[in-house]
């Protein structure tokens, strides 16, 4: 490795090599990581989970499309052939920038020359908290695992439920947030209740099931343009979600959703309306936004720290066109790729992002798609939206996979993951007819 | 349907179709009511869990082998065309023979003319329940995630722990139970931690685990002749798997199992020891034997309830040769399929169980099957078990997609499923040196 052309005075200085410690497995993380392996750094990745989480495959875990070991794998694994590259499960509760320390909840501490940020972003209740019992979001494998079986223990318990009103609630799926995360969601419910189910059920016609699907802006897919946020809308539309625009949540409690006049009852609500950066600015004691994301400099790094970066979800960046990169994992992986370059001496210019397109799927066939002012919607869409995300999961097993998962499930309308797991909430008392229910819309 | 071959008179008193009460959807459970899909009988399948499992592959989920959705699939999608059969998610908790009613703990009540009690069997730790909080048992998709969470955790603490001793511990897995299941688990780890992620870890050289398979009894599969005995503790030896027969356990604490002279630190064990009939005998207020298996008649009807069928693991069945039928799936399929052909008026004799043969695999390349008086061991015995067992596997997707699975894992001895999720416990306090630890073997 060229290290003559180093000038940074934290490498030169050092007689063995330097200690890269990336936190966070996400995008960003691990493209530093592969940047960086095989060169002549001391690389050390730690993450509080042992695996990477394809993020944009997550809403098809949460709706039984998918399983989890199809959208994850161990980044051990992943990071395997890189022989500098050490991974560590632990997690993260400080920085000591005086001493160069990461300090881990195990009581660890992870000497650093160089430290990248990439610790992502959680769901933001925008201070209420108290709503994330009620609506959970979707970040994680757990986080997944927790919606799906909610969603299909809500249509268990309607299956059984006598009294109406109680099956309605049953029946009802509000999503709250019309990003594509939102919209995502909301096609995928409406295909598994009111579709890939229908025929199992005996006495509730999960057909006439409801998604409901809120955004306090008044229209869907507020980055993109507008000619494709009303296909969209025509697109989930069809699939059978009502839209409610322009209609911000009030308050979310158990089974309901209170809107300005309106309380709306529902056993089953996801939140994809706001997320808020990791802790990394606290740790940091440094600069942060609104969303507590890390008000980096041109080249990445943390003012103040000349050794630190802040890449991904948990970083603002501004571009040199007064433009900050989208929360979106190339903008994530580019600029892990950038940090890696530049502590190897190869980045000299300031990180700039480039831009290759926006995607968001809508259920079944239904995609868009934009990039520059290049806009594409419909079936061509969903398929270059496809092939796009099985080329960019990470492992060829995964890929292989989820094709022939996608293929089965595209062809049958099935959904081959339908597990309701963990501690199953005892279904609550209820006078339950021997007999067969009357099917009908409830 | 031939209803005036019907002879029974709760059956013939009924101006309804007679209303039959499954409870269980495992292997003798769906057995009946596949058989008694379309026929004039009002079926209601009751299981507290929303997914069939195929326990015989539950061990390749334990160890990252297959995912959870691959062998398991919902009971409702199973039994969705046979629409003369309700599925319920509830839970038993008494059975009101006097009133021909089944008690859920939902509060719900369900009438039967006829009753299948299949609800299997659960551990069972010789009256030491405080065991199971260090030695989980393999019996459900929750058990074999946590298995697995258990051993990819131990290995990831192994790595980053500097205390000799600890490290040891933590690379040390013991199995107790020298049974099918006891062997397959045993083999399994010893493939995942020996072979499949040694090329993951820096720290660790986790081919230097030790797996170390326990059983009382002075050989192993007991229920297979001597000579596959011997064959099966070759193979596992030639695995690395250390074998301690005529071992009884005295105690299992937190981290350590203990022998008649001797502690064996071990931060995973695994109970495949003992399994107990479920409560239906206490429901049932029937006689049981030692195991709590309801002694059933010749026909598995219970003893003073002609109406009231046990069958599978939960029965105690006596052939008409005085032997019982062993615990595995075949009997317990062949039992579901005689009670509905009972309730159908089809099956006067008593039950007869035909022997199939008896399979046990030991990891790669290895199996032992023995049939009738027929024993074949070692790679064209692992042939067959892979091709019988795929077959049996409920639905295309999960034949397919394991299929798939076993030959990307076998060509590559990868391990597709490395996942921990759920809560993981924060890693106990350590020193963790920045630079690699020295690789060794612990």
């Amino acid at each position: 490795m060229a290290a003559g052309r180093r000038t940074d005075p934290i490498m030169t200085s050092a007689l063995k090599p330097p200690r890269v410690v990336i936190v966070g497995a996400g995008f960003g993380g691990l493209a530093a990581a592969r940047r960086l392996a095989g060169r002549q750094v001391d690389v050390t990745m730690v993450d509080r989970r042992n695996h990477h989480v394809f993020q944009p495959l997550l809403y098809q875990v949460a709706t039984a499309a998918l399983s989890p070991a199809d959208i994850a794998g161990p980044i051990r694994a992943i990071l395997s052939r890189a022989a500098n590259v050490r991974v560590v499960l632990d997690e993260v509760c400080g920085v000591d920038t005086g001493r160069n320390v990461v300090e881990l909840t195990s009581g660890a501490e992870l000497h650093y020359d160089w430290l990248i940020m990439a610790t992502g972003a959680r769901h933001s209740y925008f201070g209420r908290d108290d709503w994330s019992a009620h609506a959970p979001g979707l970040k994680s494998i757990e986080d997944a695992i927790a919606i799906r079986s909610k969603v299909l223990l809500a249509l268990e318990l309607a299956e059984t439920e006598t009294d109406a009103a109680r099956r309605r609630a049953l029946l009802t799926f509000v999503v709250i947030g019309g990003g594509p995360t939102g919209v995502e969601m909301a096609g995928a419910i409406a295909e598994l209740a009111r579709r890939s189910v229908s025929e199992d059920f005996r006495s509730i016609t999960p057909h006439c099931s409801r998604v409901i699907l809120m955004e306090a802006g008044d229209r869907l897919l507020p980055s993109f343009p507008e000619t494709l946020s009303a296909k969209a809308e025509r697109s989930l539309r069809r699939l059978g979600v009502e839209l409610r625009l322009g209609a911000p949540v009030k308050d979310v409690g158990d089974g309901h959703v209170r809107l300005d006049n309106k309380i709306l009852l529902a056993a089953t609500v996801v939140w994809a309306a706001g997320v808020e950066a990791s802790p990394a600015a606290d740790w940091l004691r440094a600069a942060h936004d609104g969303s507590g994301r890390v008000i980096v400099e041109a080249d990445l790094r943390v003012p103040g720290h000349q050794n630190i970066f802040a890449i991904g979800d948990t970083a603002k960046a501004m571009g040199i066109d007064g433009k900050a990169p989208p929360a979106v994992a190339p903008a994530a992986k580019q600029q892990g790729r950038y940090v890696a370059d530049f502590i190897l001496g190869r980045a000299q210019r300031p990180f700039r992002y480039r831009d290759f397109g926006n995607f968001a799927t809508i259920g079944r066939n239904q995609a868009v798609i934009t990039m520059g002012s290049f806009e594409l919607s419909g079936f061509v869409a969903w398929l270059i939206w496809s092939v796009a995300h099985i080329w960019f999961l990470i492992g060829f097993r995964s890929r292989l996979s989820v094709t022939i998962t996608w293929l089965w499930n595209y062809l049958t309308y099935q959904r081959s993951a339908r597990l309701i797991t963990g501690e199953i909430a005892c279904p609550r008392p209820q006078s339950l007819r021997s007999q067969s229910l009357e099917r009908k819309c409830a």
